[in-house]
């Protein structure tokens, strides 16, 4: 079983992203000749999830390796460029870092570069697939369960964090019902959870977030699996607003909440989840959706991209190495810490 | 100080309702002359709140008597049209009998009913501004509050049940900050709270209904105060769904949560939340925003509109009659119990 589209690719000496902006309402792959030219997607968000936007840079690279020529100074200003398009993404300076790394030891020749741009792929697909593997024996057969936001293949190289764990509940022969939070303010349940997910012939339903508490509360959700931006040495988990909500909910209804991620969203230097930086974004995000203002005019906002969820919230961390439970500040220690 | 508008009224033997479907975008006033129109009116969604659909209904019988010609049946079928609109508003109900029981005790002249009808309306201001005179000494100067959904001059005949609180706050001299969620999906705090409150010059910001969580835990926000649909006798609260969300933040972070409603409001024949019917509304709701859709094709949604915060998430009730606060069983039987 893979899912049946691709999120970022390499074809040509180009690098193809499908365009997540026109989601659901177009599948268009965007190709891209320049590091620039890949700056820009990432910063306008044509790719967006962490996972996906390191596998974006990390070919980036491999184009700033053509377009250096050899110039190893010129390529890596050509990386900085890269890494100064999204202040938050943990994943992004985590590849960039990896490539140059390899560059350093193994020179500036554009295809030893792109083949470790090509690595970095396949290691996220393992690595989601992994941690699927782990987490699916946690979600029962016939089981409905609750997600917040993407976290799947749309925000990975594929196969997705949280949603992978669903696609591998799947893949083991499991029944389950799906049912995605449309998570405003940019809605990417409603449009690109349920868009990935039906696209893969996976059960999905979709709930404004208001009614997500209501349904914990009733019983009618087993399970809740969400993905994160940035998980602190402590547990606490860093992920799209509103994830927060949802612990709060589930906690009350005894449901568990388990988070999927890599072990590079975990950061051992992080104490608590005080110490994250949450990004404030623009207010168009809350006053208009798809171009249409829904407030008054001049009214004010506040927005912020991310919450944390304090580690008591959280059943069980499913990463690719194994799965976390409390106390975390122990567990994540023993096996992360250097 | 007055609201600057009207939501519901009566003139030249037409019910007049402010268009709430069309706010923030255009401030229009519908007129109704049959019984079925006001039904229709209820049912669509330009008078909602639930002491305005009082209200609403209350005019819809003053239509009625005229329809009916003295034709007492007649004008009790009527009323059943009226009552078959919305099934959670307790208020509707409320108000159809009251006015029932003025016909049966006063008879079907319709100066007599319009008369019943204008006190219905003129009680339920003067019960927003005394529930708001109650309330407003539990909000301190200079602070924070956060509302969910419109509970305001809009959700009833005038002043508003939660925004009544903070008119009354401002009306004492103090300054408040007030946090609307957007309440999705049919955006009644982005589109109708904002407005009101913009309008009538109290400083409102907007969030998504995932912010509110965060901000609360962040100690950002002093209060909540929302308005109800219906009242159990036990104190559980049922509100527009995303309501229990906010309590369980509040109670999470320790920040009382306020509930302000007319006595007309609580049920004491519905002994918990458990026994009141949560209206399940129409997919296009959460497919749709302002006619455009977000979702992929064909992708089902679950779109109750309503849900129940228990008792023990509820610092203090807020009514015309005064303020109860726990053991809700106790203390409500004390005043309500006939």
């Amino acid at each position: 079983m893979q899912s049946s589209f691709q999120t970022v690719y390499w074809k040509n000496r180009q690098v193809v992203m499908l365009d997540q902006r026109l989601l659901p309402y177009e599948e268009k792959y965007n190709r891209y000749s320049t590091v620039q030219e890949v700056a820009d997607a990432i910063q306008t968000m044509v790719v967006r999830g962490a996972p996906a936007i390191g596998v974006a840079a990390a070919f980036g690279v491999a184009l700033a390796a053509i377009e250096a020529d050899g110039n190893e100074e010129r390529l890596l200003a050509l990386c900085d460029v890269l890494a100064a398009t999204r202040p938050t993404a943990v994943n992004l300076f985590w590849a960039i870092e990896r490539m140059k790394k390899r560059i350093s030891t193994h020179g500036t020749a554009p295809q030893e570069v792109l083949e470790e741009a090509e690595r970095i792929k396949e290691e996220d697909i393992a690595a989601c697939k992994k941690m699927g593997e782990f987490g699916e024996k946690f979600i029962k057969d016939g089981a409905t369960v609750l997600t917040h936001c993407n976290a799947g293949a749309l925000a990975t190289a594929g196969w997705g964090t949280a949603l992978g764990v669903f696609r591998s509940a799947v893949a083991a022969g499991k029944t389950i019902h799906v049912l995605a939070d449309e998570t405003r303010p940019r809605l990417q349940g409603a449009k690109l959870t349920a868009w990935e997910l039906r696209k893969d012939g996976i059960d999905v339903t979709v709930i404004s977030d208001n009614a997500a508490a209501s349904l914990l509360r009733a019983g009618k959700i087993d399970a809740v699996v969400v993905g994160s931006d940035r998980i602190a040495a402590n547990g606490d988990v860093c992920n799209k607003i509103g994830t927060y909500s949802v612990a709060l909910a589930a906690d009350a209804a005894g449901v568990p909440f388990y988070v999927a991620a890599p072990v590079s969203t975990i950061d051992m230097s992080c104490p608590s989840g005080d110490q994250i930086p949450i990004e404030e974004r623009e207010a168009d995000e809350v006053t208009h959706i798809n171009g249409v203002q829904i407030l008054p005019d001049g009214v004010p906002v506040k927005n912020p991209a991310f919450d944390v969820t304090p580690h008591t919230l959280v059943t069980a961390i499913f990463t690719e190495v194994g799965v976390f439970q409390k106390n975390y500040s122990e567990s994540l220690k023993k096996i992360l810490q250097p």
